[in-house]
């Protein structure tokens, strides 16, 4: 890969083809009318959001390194920078600066940690609105102060869990208050589990995280059947 | 690892140390009181299930073949089984002719769909309730009549956008009817999809299927903001 300190840009003998129909700017050309919304990362949470978006007419940016999905983001038609979105530069050039708010669908937990940190320390006034792998990438995510960010399998996986209650003969609005009570237990324990990291030392290893997070888990659903009618 | 043909278990150097005090049943020593639940796959969405199962007092068969999940399935204290749900006598000794329903949350699409296979052919009675990574791995659990197949990250993505929509100043009702629109859209989207699907030839390249899924989710998305006030 050749990469230039700027673009972080992918491979030139890989994407050349690619884009030579596309409206693909370049972060080294700042853009006057610069986009409300930043997507980095542009897999499959940052091309739904990037749809409904589209479907109401507001202008986005996406910024992705993964050539799988050049295809979808050329074929969006919007503004795309094949660019790295940890670099502060390649942010600025995609107008980080006058955007109102980023969306952090970036896969891999260390890399959107590391885009986080970056928006944190460099355009601090920028909302970040991101999805989580699992309960530590969240937990990371709210301690470099984004403003919201779900869990990328857990409303589907409480959706599932609700046809399955009714599956199992579960009334429909018992199921659903049964998921949505355990929706409510699962986020007070990660507020409790986020306040528990804040206590602890920034290095415990995290292996003994896990533990203690399924200790933590375990426990805390041991009281929620406590007060759940079987 | 050393397989044996009923247990695919994995290897025992590996197990044995962790095995010792969890409640393993071995698929060749049948249970007489199977559960009414079978979960393939415990990863994320599988614990989330799980969890809600737990809650309720609702008893289940955990199969899992990765080893990073076994202490949270050692945990969980229920019945386990670390084995190949792709084997129907993993399956059949599981419970499998007795179960009301499985919940089939295997990450990978072509394990899942092994999976599915087996339950079609050989447990028809058996209704199962997926997790799907993408629309094509959705599209192919339909094929093989699971009756409910969400795909993993879609829910929180939809939840994700609604957020982003009331930070851009859209008003709480509006942004939820909005996300609410697009849903049904992208759910009918994946209907027409699956009608297109079956007229196809089987082997249709799979590249060749993703250009379609784009061209056709790109069309059917401006059909979607025609409809669309700003």
């Amino acid at each position: 890969m050749a990469i230039t300190p700027l673009l972080m840009l992918l491979d030139e003998r890989v994407l050349r083809p690619r884009l030579d129909h596309a409206d693909v700017h370049r972060p080294d050309e700042p853009d006057a009318d610069a986009s409300p919304v930043i997507i980095a990362g542009f897999g499959r949470a940052g091309q739904v959001v990037a749809r409904i978006l589209r479907a109401r007419g507001v202008p986005f940016t996406a910024l992705e390194r993964d050539p799988d999905h050049l295809d979808f983001v050329r074929r969006f038609g919007s503004k795309v920078y094949f660019g790295d979105a940890g670099h502060s530069e390649v942010l600025r050039a995609a107008g980080a600066e006058r955007a109102r708010l980023m969306v952090l669908t970036v896969g891999d937990p260390e890399e959107s940690a590391r885009v986080a940190r970056v928006v944190r320390k460099q355009f601090p006034q920028l909302p970040v609105f991101a999805t989580a792998r699992n309960r530590q990438h969240a937990l990371l995510l709210k301690e470099l102060c984004v403003l919201f960010g779900i869990r990328e399998t857990f409303a589907s996986s409480l959706e599932l869990a609700e046809a399955v209650l009714g599956g199992l003969g579960v009334e429909a609005g018992q199921a659903s208050r049964a998921v949505q009570l355990f929706r409510e237990h699962d986020e007070q324990t990660l507020e409790r589990q986020y306040a528990f990291r804040q206590d602890q030392d920034a290095l415990v290893q995290s292996s003994r995280e896990a533990a203690d997070e399924l200790r933590l888990l375990i426990e805390s659903d041991e009281e929620l059947a406590a007060d759940t009618p079987a």
